[in-house]
């Protein structure tokens, strides 16, 4: 029945009454976006036994359609992860509100006063696969920034979203706001994603997550502003000034710590002059930690027990305990190997040399640029923004690490008393 | 010669050029850029025996293919017009460069040092149409914020244009900046914004600049990411508790001082209960100073001598001396009035009532939000920015007025002494 209902309610309605929920949400208080959050975080755990079912049939049609294992892992919820989604939505609650913060401000010499103030987008879409989990994660972030939200959560995770949209809905509603600032468009298949790209006017900003395929799809169909969250071929450069024991500390960090995160590492380049030094503990302890060696000629003629690399390798993002390995003349080289094959999230050198850290610095183009620090560090929650929208690897609005600042706008407020421009 | 030289290097050879002269850009100091500008502002008025007759031929082929008069005067150059470009790229140069800047930062508990740091975009695109100042000015804004830039000016600039770019390239060779930070990709016509838009990995944002029609076919076509400057649509709301005089003077202001910019009036809004007593007064003095009426039924029966509104007029930015004029039951009807006929750019009320002040400022969603002032302010010079990029009205990174540092992205650069992740 909730199907038949769902497909009744075409989806310009939908996209509307995002729309016009979006202006309550835009004026209500903190409190009342907590309290609404705590019903969310409640109910997850009490309606475990209506999320669970449909769950169980979203996995049942996955094994049926040979859904890949490691999808079925991400698309599974149990009781445990239920705790951990309710936990989840009350680190939000904690979070300051971001809606009202004065960013900049002045009286003008004709006694106008400018504030530049933080507003709620307006509606935010979200457009992702077989990942109930973000379906809670986006939403709670948007809500506790004043957004409304519009989801495409896909059709592997068609049954388990349904339900979490109605509890979403629900708890908003249940606390005093509208329940239709959380919509979902999967009913309508991929027109549905389709629609959401192409809504100018009814969605503010667009965040696409999950493959690089997927990602690229949004990025160049969509008419709405996107915030693109992407790959990371993440570079460590270990200079000839550098340190043996933090070479091995930062290298193996950053690439085993979790392999399967877009801050590991994926190449590790070596300056000529200290390959023979650092090379070999080095890579004798990432192969320790079970990382598999993929290097150039140059690495192999000093640590040869590694597979060669390809041209394809330098551009890959493993996303598995494979690294690439080259040594390179200098520092000039190590940054365009790196501009060349840089996604521009996070690239890492480690070096005592100041003037070299410092070119590094400033001549790397990334989201993230460290000295002497594990690639891992890319994180919302390293940074000290509490819960993370996603890691920005485009240049506008936002880059690197989202907090939920990154989920607003601003605007002008002008208060005068009649002033007019000569 | 020129013509056959620009045709010979290809369209991505001139991307690459600009992207490799944006890393130089991007860490040279303040003083190289100032200098760079400096040039230019002295070519500008020393090159004029180059610039005008280019400009000549662009105007006579513009006659010939029936430019209108008004696009005709955009397009054409004199002595006093190349003055007062040189004026504003020496503003320019006046203004405090952006990149460097510490957005925020912290030390985390683990001793890490992270700074979110001002850094240039990188390559900046503008597509304009007809307006060879704009060659100049976002040249310049670009330059002094790090920048290389990509222009396409249009076929009807073309031969101005052309002579311009070279200027720019020559003031930044014998400044000793390289020259391919401003390329043009006019040489390719049509196909060439095309390629323009599409250009990801090159162009970091494209600004349209010129008509609805060119901002929008930009937006839709755009695979980079646009910084959108659109039209104003901008009202003026008379409250119940609005003083007559003030009314009068921000209504006139916000119409007359200059009609055809996007920060002008369109639409006036009276409230019911002020109605008799503001229309009169304040219609009267906007048509003394030559305002063309056109009001709605309940506006006429209080002030006769108005043309009737059409339900177009209310989305019309008219760029004229033509206003729209309703009269609406309350604030909530005038809001309603405004969220759907808004393009989000300005919006402002009169009222002395403070209750109702505050909630037009957080209800009304656009890129300024005005009490007791003319629309007129909405303005990057006005509001102490200095030279302005533009006014964005989308909410994704820059909303309203652009200063320089819209023009800038950020990087997170951290400092370590060897952390890694536990």
């Amino acid at each position: 029945m909730t199907d038949t209902l769902a497909a009744v309610r075409p989806i310009e309605k939908r996209l509307a009454a995002a729309r016009d929920a979006a202006v309550r949400l835009a004026t209500v208080t903190t409190a009342q976006k907590d309290a609404a959050l705590e019903a969310i975080a409640l109910a997850l755990v009490e309606r475990a036994d209506e999320i669970l079912p449909a769950n169980e049939l979203d996995l049942a049609n996955g094994r049926e359609n040979g859904l890949s294992s490691g999808l079925q892992d991400r698309l599974r919820l149990d009781r445990a992860r239920l705790d951990q989604l309710a936990a989840a939505v009350r680190e939000v609650i904690a979070l300051p509100d971001p809606v009202g913060e004065v960013v900049r401000g002045s009286a003008l010499p004709n006694g106008l006063r400018i504030a530049q103030t933080r507003v709620p987008f307006g509606v935010v879409g979200a457009i992702y696969e077989a990942r109930p989990n973000v379906t809670i994660d986006i939403a709670a972030l948007a809500l506790k920034s004043g957004n409304a939200v519009v989801l495409r959560g896909g059709s592997a995770a068609e049954n388990t979203n349904r339900v979490l949209v109605e509890l979403l809905a629900d708890a908003l509603e249940r606390t005093g706001l509208p329940g239709d600032a959380v919509q979902t468009v999967d009913p309508f298949g991929r027109d549905g994603a389709r629609r959401l790209m192409t809504a100018r006017g009814f969605v503010d900003v667009l965040i696409p997550r999950g493959s690089a395929e997927l990602i690229r799809t949004v990025v160049e169909e969509s008419t709405v502003p996107v915030i693109e969250t992407g790959a990371g071929v993440v570079h460590l450069v270990l200079d000839e000034s550098a340190d043996e024991a933090m070479a091995i500390e930062v290298a193996v960090n950053s690439k085993v710590q979790r392999p399967s995160v877009c801050n590991a590492l994926e190449t590790l380049l070596v300056d000529a002059r200290a390959a023979e030094r650092l090379l070999p503990p080095v890579l004798s302890a990432l192969r320790e930690a079970g990382v598999t060696i993929h290097a150039d000629e140059r690495a192999r003629a000093i640590f040869p027990d590694a597979v060669p690399v390809t041209p394809e390798d330098w551009g890959t993002e493993h996303m598995s305990l494979d690294l690439s390995v080259g040594v390179v003349d200098d520092l000039d080289s190590a940054i365009g190997h790196i501009r060349r094959y840089s996604t521009k999230h996070t690239e890492a050198i480690v070096t005592n040399d100041l003037a070299r850290a410092e070119r590094f610095l400033a001549e790397v183009d990334a989201a993230v640029v460290m000295v002497n620090a594990s690639t891992r560090f890319t994180d919302g929650g390293q940074f000290g923004f509490g819960a993370e929208v996603g890691i920005s690897t485009q240049k506008l609005h936002a880059r690197g690490p989202m907090g939920l600042p990154e989920l607003t706008s601003t605007k002008w407020v002008v208060r005068g008393t009649g002033q007019i421009r000569g």
